[in-house]
C-alpha cells in the first residue's frame, strides 16, 4: 500500500502596522503565494488586534485552499521597540501598546511557533534576503511611510541595540530649527520627509493661496490623499507638489549621507509607501544629495537603492524569520 | 650560577594627530609609565612624519630608562580612514595622506610589530577598556577637539564599516540651514560644536561689538586661544562665552540623541580637548538635551559619561591594541 503523499508545509509572514495587518503565505522556498489584508483597529486594544492578526492569517490560508495544519511557523513584524528574544512588544506608540507578550498570545491563539521582530527590521531583512544577492555585511534599510523608520544589519545580522530601539531614524534631527515633529521635538527627519509632513506642507501652501491640481483631483480638503496622488499631480506638471516632494527628497538625501558618514554600510536601501509611489521623482535627488553630503571616501562604491518589494517587504522579512524557526 | 633576571617587556601606544604625536610607554598590565610629545609637522610629508613617530617612541623609551629591546609591540591611532587589517592609512585629510602603508613603514623603521587603527576608534577602545568595567555590548565614543569624531563598538568589537570610515559623526548634519563646515556642507555637528566653530563664533560676536574678558586675557585677536581659556572666562562670569559654549553643548546633546535613537548603545562616552576643558560647563546641558530629544524608551538606562582619560584616551586604546598582538 502506497504511503499518502505528505502535504506540503507553509510559513506565514505578517506585517502588523498601525492601520493595517498584512499576512502572506509562503512556501518553504519563500515564494509568496497569497496575501490578505485587514484593518488593525488598534483602538479596540491588544486582545482584539491579536485576534485580528490570527483571523488575517487564517483568511490567507483559506484563500490559498490550504489546511491550517500545513502552517509550520509564523513570523511577524510589529512597530516600535520589540524584544524578539522574549517575544514582547515593549513599546509601540502607533498601537498604544506597552509590554504586550505578543508572541505567546499569538502562539496560544494559533498553536504554531511564532517569532516577532521590529517591523523595519523585518522589512530590511526582506530586502536583504530577496534583493541583495551578494549578501553585503552591513546594510541599512530606510522606510518612508506615514512615519519613517530604519532597520540595521551589521555583519549580516539584525542589530537592535540596548533597548531594542535602534533604527529610530525618523527622529534623527536634521534641521534643529525645522518644523515641529509629532514626538515633540523640532526638525526630525520624519517632520521633514514623512508622508504626513509632505501632506501638511502642501495643505499649508494651499491655505497661503497657492494652486495645485490636487484640489481638482481630491476636493479642497484633499480628502484621502495618498502618495500616489502626488505622483499623478507631478506628472500633470504640478509645480507646487513637485517642489514639496523635491524638498522631502533632499532631506532624505541628507539622512542617507548621515548614515554613510556614521555607519558606512555597503548598501542603503530605501522603501515604504512614499518611495514606492515616488521612486522616479525622488531617487535621483536622494542619491545626488547623499553623495554631496557624504565625506570624501565614505561613499565610494556604497549602493543607494530603492527596494522593489514595496508594501510586501515586511511580510517577506517576517517569512525569513519564520523559516529560521523550522530549520 | 643564577640566570639573569629577564628584563620586563613593554608596549607602546601612540596617538598620531594633525598637530601632535603623543607616545606612551605601558607595562604589560597596561599601566602607563611615561608619555612624550612631538609636533607632527605634517607639511614635511609622510616619510618625515613616520620618522618623527619613531623618534617620539624612542624618546619615551629613553625617558623611561628602558632599552628599546624591551618593547614588544606598538599600537597607533591615526586620523581618517584606516585599514587596520592591511595596515594602511587610506585617506587622512588632516595629514594630507592617501594610501600610506604606515604599519609596514613603521615596522621597518623600528623592527617591532605595529598595529594601526583610526584615532577615534583607539580613543573609544581606551575608554572601553579603562573606564567601563561592566564591559557593555554597544558603546559610542564622541570626541570633541579641533574637529569631532566618533568610535563605535558593537558587540564588544570596534566597528569600522565598509570603507573603514564609520564614525564620521562630525559631518552628521544637525542643522541643514546652519553655518558652513570645512567639508563644504552646511550645519555639520563639527561646524556647530567643534573647537574651531566655537572660536569662530566668539570672534564673530566680538566683531559685532560684543564684550568678553577673553580680549583682556589674550589680546584683541584672541591669539593662541585654547579650550581652557573658555573655562576661565566662564568662571569669571563672561556671559558671551557662556552662551556660545551652551549652544555648542545643546548641539552636542542633539547629536547624542541622534545616536541614541539610531544606534541605541548602552554607553555614550564624550571626550576630547573641548569636553576635557569644559566638562562642568557642558555635560549637564548635553545630558539634559540628549534625554529631551531621545524617543521615549530609547534612552532608558543609557549612560552618557565624560571620559577621564582626556588627551590620553588614544594612547591607552592603542596600547590595548598593541597588547593583543603579543597575547
Amino acid at each position: 500500500m502506497a504511503e499518502p503523499t505528505p502535504k506540503q508545509e507553509y510559513i506565514i509572514g505578517v506585517d502588523l502596522g498601525g492601520t493595517k495587518i498584512l499576512a502572506g503565505v509562503f512556501t518553504q522556498q519563500l515564494k509568496c503565494i497569497t496575501t490578505t489584508k485587514l484593518s488593525t483597529k488598534a483602538e479596540r486594544g491588544p486582545k482584539a488586534v491579536i485576534e485580528r492578526v490570527a483571523r488575517c492569517i487564517k483568511d490567507a490560508i483559506d484563500e490559498s485552499d490550504l489546511d491550517f495544519k500545513q502552517v509550520k511557523a509564523i513570523g511577524l513584524g510589529a512597530p516600535g521597540a520589540v524584544d524578539s528574544e522574549n517575544g514582547k512588544v515593549i513599546f509601540a506608540p502607533n498601537l498604544g501598546w506597552r509590554q504586550i507578550p505578543l508572541q505567546k498570545q499569538l502562539q496560544d491563539e494559533l498553536g504554531v511557533p511564532v517569532v516577532i521582530e521590529n517591523d523595519c527590521n523585518a522589512c530590511t531583512l526582506g530586502v536583504y534576503h530577496f534583493e541583495l544577492d551578494n549578501k553585503p555585511k552591513h546594510v541599512v534599510g530606510i522606510f518612508l511611510g506615514t512615519g519613517i523608520g530604519a532597520g540595521i544589519i551589521i555583519d549580516g545580522k539584525l542589530y537592535s541595540g540596548f533597548n531594542r530601539s535602534a533604527g529610530e531614524i525618523g527622529h534623527m534631527v536634521l534641521d534643529a530649527a525645522g518644523p515641529k515633529c509629532a514626538c515633540g521635538n523640532k526638525g526630525c527627519f520624519e517632520a521633514l520627509a514623512g508622508r504626513q509632513s509632505i501632506f501638511r506642507k502642501i495643505q499649508g501652501l494651499i491655505k497661503e493661496g497657492q494652486k495645485t491640481v490636487l484640489t481638482d483631483m481630491l476636493g479642497p480638503d484633499l480628502a484621502d490623499m495618498r502618495s500616489g496622488d502626488l505622483r499623478k499631480a507631478i506628472r500633470k506638471g504640478d509645480k507646487l507638489v513637485e517642489k514639496v516632494v523635491e524638498e522631502a527628497a533632499e532631506y532624505t538625501g541628507i539622512a542617507v549621507a548621515n548614515i554613510m558618514n556614521l555607519l558606512n554600510p555597503e548598501v542603503i536601501a530605501l522603501g515604504g509607501g512614499v518611495i514606492d509611489a515616488l521612486e522616479d521623482e525622488m531617487m535621483g535627488i536622494i542619491v545626488e544629495t547623499a553623495h554631496d553630503y557624504a565625506m570624501e571616501g565614505t561613499d565610494t562604491n556604497v549602493q543607494i537603492i530603492a527596494s522593489k518589494l514595496g508594501d510586501n517587504a515586511g511580510i517577506h522579512g517576517a517569512a525569513v524569520l519564520a523559516r529560521r524557526q523550522i530549520k
